[in-house]
């Protein structure tokens, strides 16, 4: 281990209690969509006491808002500012942006949670609260790893840029704000919770509503009418043909783990209205995978050809074309190459870190990174404490040591990737 | 034509314009459930001023509301009478049940009604509104029947018992009351709209719920799940089976022109809370036709079995059977023979009214006929004016024509199976 990783270990067990304190803090703001102005405020006026370079803009405006990999379900964002601060290089190094969100999914059923979803209590090392994987365990990461490096005066060459955003739940905005704001660096870490694992490659996904036409009829005449729910039958296995199709394309060894590397997953399912009336319509809505350095619209497009071949298996689709609509959230997918210089750096901190092998593998869910990667050329690696079982869930927590493992191979990262002036 | 069907024939001629306008009077009281007294109290009033033994009861207690065959969503109905109205007969004659309902279903969305759906418009010999056909407009036809014979100074031997009650679209509690508070007679006749063909088999009816359980996990990863909808899918197959057993053993000829005799529908799914996660649970409601003289227990057991079968199938349904319940609705099947006294008067009062053949089929839905037949020792006949196709559809209207032709219909009937005393 070198000086200057013992000297980091050391001054984050220092730090780590009141870093603790902190963490619980942000899990203690519910910064659910539109509750994200207190914690961003308080971000901010720590980078600020930090000496970071700080900009916090309310996003908007027709460039934003008409910009074809803008979704959100809201276009004001009042009160849910986005928070930057650059940590300024001395000059000459690469620069690199550590980018996490602060907004978190709903608590959901309050009752189902042992600890208070936004108490951020700690039991046997975990820290309880919706958030504190998903993703504020990460950001501390992040933040503890310029905190550090700047207790033990250790000058960059290149600039950190710690991007604070609002929206990635909802897909993207605010990640695409900084973007059209000019933000971009030489490479990115977004510390999602991959329990530090490192994943260059990340799927993206994306949400479709289908809506399935029958004809209504009383039930005790039903042959008089045609079931949307039986059709709807045929399009999910339609749906499942696809997905098969899809997946035996996938020859990327990053997913040979994976039994289903980009699923498309029907999650909601709802007609009719009577029990003794046949339903005359159907709506399903699911999440379509992407793979690495696929195409959206490609994507879209190989959705609804299956769809229309549909009519060749039942007359009925001919007339009646199951509806495809493109709603709600998108997360572009993302690829950095293996051999690119940031995933040697990480690897070797890792093993520097923990004394074990670093663990590549692809990202089943899409983050931020898509966007920096394919917008901003600023390739996007995605690497964080935390496990994403949790995440979503009632009793998401974090354990503790991996935010300050993961804070540590961050630093190191940091070293190696900016470049060091002076200490 | 005998003499006496003429002045039948004259003297519904002469009450048609006070007719039409009591009927819109009825159409015009939106009695859907828990909105019936103005009506059964108009009804009520009426029937006394005709001189029949007017009975006008708030139906409950425990003999009732704990019945086997007791259903409806309400345990309590202030506000909602029963009304009987008995035309004593002056004895030696076989009494009639003349049996129909006042609640209706509601309108539904009003923008998809061009008439007013409680305004009783007459447009082209067309009374439109909610209940003209289910069943007010048969209600009238056989409330005229007493009508004109009491104004042509007929008197019959057998007791007339003019029902009016509450509750059968929710499955037959307001029958079931008046079963239980003694009423029964040689036979009855519900004027439900069978376009006057002669149903003396009526399918009967039962509602259930199914709650197939799956495994939540991200969409991304739906592999670690196991998805309700997919599950649901062989779930909606078994039904499917089930469905053609049972109506392969339907070879009653009464059914030989229907496709699917006893159906059962599944008129509603419900699953699954987010696009991009694995449906945990998902609800189907249906509708399960009964054969006349099956037991409803029997069909409920065959039910039962077929879901228990999934696990042959599938051995997630070992670990995680599908819940079966029985809810809302039901409508005991009933059965009269063919030739039943009462079948043969009918079918040539019919031929006398129409100059046609009276068509005899089996009803594709039940009605409070199963009731009587069953628990009061009553056959029932099901014959009325006015086509199902309408019914508890937007539009819904009577062809009033048919209304008078049914109260000639019946008016006859009553005659033949009474036994007339004097005129």
């Amino acid at each position: 281990m070198s000086n200057l990783q013992t000297r980091i270990r050391e001054q984050l067990q220092k730090e780590r209690e009141a870093a603790t304190l902190l963490l619980q803090e942000w899990v203690r703001h519910p910064s659910v969509q539109c509750e994200e102005l207190s914690i961003q405020e308080s971000i901010a006026k720590r980078l600020a006491a930090m000496g970071l370079e700080v900009d916090v803009w309310e996003m908007g405006g027709e460039e934003l808002l008409k910009h074809p990999y803008f979704v959100s379900p809201r276009s004001v964002f009042q009160n849910s500012p986005n928070v930057v601060g650059v940590w300024r290089g001395v000059g000459g190094g690469r620069s690199i942006i550590l980018n996490g969100h602060v907004d978190v999914v709903p608590a959901g059923d309050e009752a189902q949670w042992s600890h208070s979803p936004f108490s951020g209590e700690i039991v046997d090392g975990k820290l309880y609260g919706r958030g504190a994987t998903d993703m504020k365990g990460g950001n501390l990461s992040s933040l503890l790893a310029i905190q550090v490096l700047q207790a033990l005066n250790v000058r960059l060459k290149g600039d950190v840029i710690f991007q604070s955003v609002v929206e990635e739940e909802s897909g993207g905005a605010g990640t695409l704000a900084t973007i059209l704001r000019g933000y971009k660096a030489d490479a990115a870490l977004i510390p999602e919770p991959t329990n530090l694992k490192i994943f260059p490659k990340q799927q993206g996904s994306m949400w479709f509503r289908l809506t399935v036409k029958g004809r209504s009829a009383h039930g005790g005449t039903r042959y008089e009418g045609v079931s949307a729910i039986e059709k709807s039958m045929l399009v999910v296995q339609a749906i499942g043909r696809l997905e098969k199709e899809r997946n035996q394309r996938m020859t990327d060894p990053l997913y040979e783990k994976l039994p289903i590397p980009i699923p498309i997953n029907i999650g909601v399912i709802e007609g009719g209205k009577w029990p003794s009336s046949v339903a005359d319509l159907v709506k399903l809505e699911g999440r379509m995978g992407v793979a690495p350095g696929e195409q959206m619209t490609d994507a879209k497009a190989e959705m609804a050809a299956a769809l229309s071949r549909l009519s060749e298996e039942d007359p009925w689709f001919a007339e009646h074309p199951v509806e495809l609509e493109w709603f709600g959230a998108q997360w572009v997918p993302g690829s950095v190459a293996l051999d690119h210089p940031l995933m040697e750096i990480l690897q070797q901190q890792f093993v520097a870190t923990t004394g074990e092998k670093a663990v590549v593998e692809a990202s089943p869910w899409g983050t931020d990174g898509g966007l920096l990667t394919l917008l901003a050329d600023t390739p996007a690696i995605v690497v964080g404490p935390g496990v994403t079982s949790v995440a979503h869930y009632p009793d998401e927590y974090i354990e503790l040591d991996d935010v300050f493992r993961c804070a540590e191979i961050f630093a190191l990262t940091l070293i190696e990737w900016c470049g060091i002036a002076e200490e």
